[in-house]
């Protein structure tokens, strides 16, 4: 879920000005209910609300991309569905964010305070803000970082009901609406297993082999971040069970190659252009696949030395980039990027292909677009 | 059996039995995707529902109490999805109870150990069990912590997303489905502004004064524990509109009640047998009504002195009794009490009442129920 996310392709600026009205339509239709709970709340809202409509709008931008090519020129009911699924996509989404910075302690995403360091930064009536809360370790910081964290487990919380709440209600045929919810709710289960596959690899729960670390990988991110959106569109566009499969099997692939470029991104960029301070992923010892495979090598004592290491240099950080690439890691990532890219285009090209070719157009151009995102 | 069938009304314990099983049946229904996210997972949804079945059914119980008076012997498919609501119900208190104990840094729920427990102690394959987690401060026993933790946040997640998928699937008619929503989630709403506000003031970011705790006290608990499974009874068995709101004013009121007598119960009772440790809220320095009546009276700088101190001890506990029942903290709670089951019983014998006589001595018995846990 800490992810690098570029400018998705083909999503014109006016669907991203429509899903960005939408989700500010939803949040404003909740925002008198929040205010009757008292200023406190209404603080705290107001912070969420700020951090919420910082993010790329990755998922629905693909939701929407996919769903305009395969609904045509439908019904406008059928659109503004559409696009309530879209914003609630992005609001699961920074659920998402919100309880995987709690879990890995994070006051930073994207470059800018995430709501921890927001609510961090801006203190309550009776905690002063903090400057570096990370190295205060007095009990008055730690009371601040405490309530700052439990605000972002909560807001996760309403978060999350809110885009249950959305999906729940849209106007959709009964048939639609249960699969809408299927799906839902199989994508929540799937990011919450490789969530807990991620925690148990980082605090030394689970002995990390690479399969466990790529199935970490494919539940993590690539469900709700690539398949979800486009199966979904399938769904709401009234499209074919086999068109929503076929989508399905592609995000799926489409996914797991984007996160494992991530991941790759992370370790080789150059710069802080992907978005991430540079080296942070090897700072604080982060179980990627890149890690695991180099695990199985002779480089791995070398590299398990430096590794978020309590001294960590940039130099560690571009020894570690010398041994991931002599010992074959980042060949080895790197083919398998290719891998997936190539087996979600095989699908479009099979005989029993039922995605519709401006489908298939939009999903190319998301492709190259994959591709523009090597370090 | 079809929509028209009818039913004789059920005894208490069968109602029990039922919810019981209903809880099971839409646990099982998701046993096999749990499964398919790997041996892992699979362990950690066992102990999740191992922890769900220790409940006291509270709020489902009281909601098929409420149903069955309400609805007498109407159809049966309607008493299937009232009890749906009433698992749903207490999967959702599930799901509060973890993030809570998250937030609260809790290992121990009634008296046993509770999710957070259950993984510390029984370990990982990587880590070993700890036998006093939160003494051991060495790094493997804070990852065997951080990972127990976030362990009990991701299964909260997928906890109110089960809540939330249940009640988003009722087979109602279209209006009552979406008030059953609409129920859902303001009470969602009002239960994280008031877990908002109780580690607001806890961690003392807001000033505590006795408004602002009884405020918490309404929102964190008495919601979703009575006014929603009273209103939600309502919705589900198409009573008036008039009935739910009337229910929902009683329900509020029992609510704050309920939980007022049980800060007394936990500041008062001579032994553990409301399912505390006995002095755990003075030992832990909770906000609570009392102590916030406390800070306004002289006898405030000795049991402030005392209050969550280093060393407590049980002479200190007893202290804290004798300051409290001297400062008039204790007898003012306990007239609170009074005044909210007064002003609840008020609405049951009002010239506009609308709820059924049979519902009416339904709530009358609650109440008595409630004046028997007196400390």
């Amino acid at each position: 879920m800490t992810q690098t996310e570029t400018r998705a392709p083909a999503a014109p600026d006016t669907t991203t000005r429509e899903i960005c009205a939408q989700i500010d339509r939803l949040i404003d239709a909740r925002s008198a209910r929040i205010a009757a709970h008292g200023p406190h709340f209404s603080e705290l809202w107001d912070v969420a609300v700020h951090c919420l409509q910082g993010g790329k709008l990755l998922r629905p931008r693909l939701m929407m991309g996919a769903f305009d090519t395969l609904a045509g020129t439908g019904p406008a009911a059928q659109r503004t569905s559409a696009l309530e699924v879209a914003a609630a996509l992005e609001i699961l989404h920074f659920s998402f964010l919100l309880h995987d910075d709690v879990i890995d302690e994070d006051l930073v995403r994207r470059g800018e305070p995430n709501l921890i360091g927001c609510l961090v930064a801006g203190g309550a009536p009776g905690l002063a803000p903090a400057a570096s809360p990370a190295a205060d370790t007095t009990a008055a910081a730690r009371r601040t970082l405490h309530w700052a964290r439990s605000s972002g487990l909560l807001v996760g919380d309403l978060m999350l009901t809110i885009a249950h709440q959305i999906m729940a209600r849209l106007r959709l045929p009964e048939h639609s609406r249960t699969r809408v919810l299927d799906l839902l709710e199989a994508s929540v289960t799937e990011t919450v297993a490789g969530e807990y596959c991620d925690v148990g690899l980082a605090d030394g729960a689970f002995v990390p082999d690479l399969s466990l670390v790529l199935d970490m990988t494919r539940m993590k991110t690539a469900s709700y971040t690539f398949e979800l959106p486009l199966r979904i569109a399938a769904v709401v566009a009234e499209s074919p069970p086999a068109v929503e499969l076929q989508l399905g099997e592609v995000g799926r692939h489409l996914g797991v190659a984007f996160q494992l470029q991530d991941d790759l991104l992370s370790a080789f960029s150059v710069s802080a252009a992907h978005g991430k301070d540079q080296f942070s992923d090897f700072r604080e010892g982060k179980e990627t696949a890149l890690i695991a495979y180099a695990r199985m090598t002779n480089a791995w004592p070398s590299i398990e030395r430096l590794l978020g290491a309590e001294r960590f240099s940039d130099d560690s950080g571009r020894r570690i980039q010398r041994l991931l690439t002599e010992c074959g890691a980042r060949e080895f990532i790197e083919t398998l990027v290719q891998d997936q890219i190539r087996t979600a285009l095989q699908v479009l090209t099979r005989a029993d292909c039922a995605i519709p070719a401006a489908t298939s157009r939009f999903i190319l151009g998301l492709v190259d677009s994959l591709d523009g995102r090597r370090a």
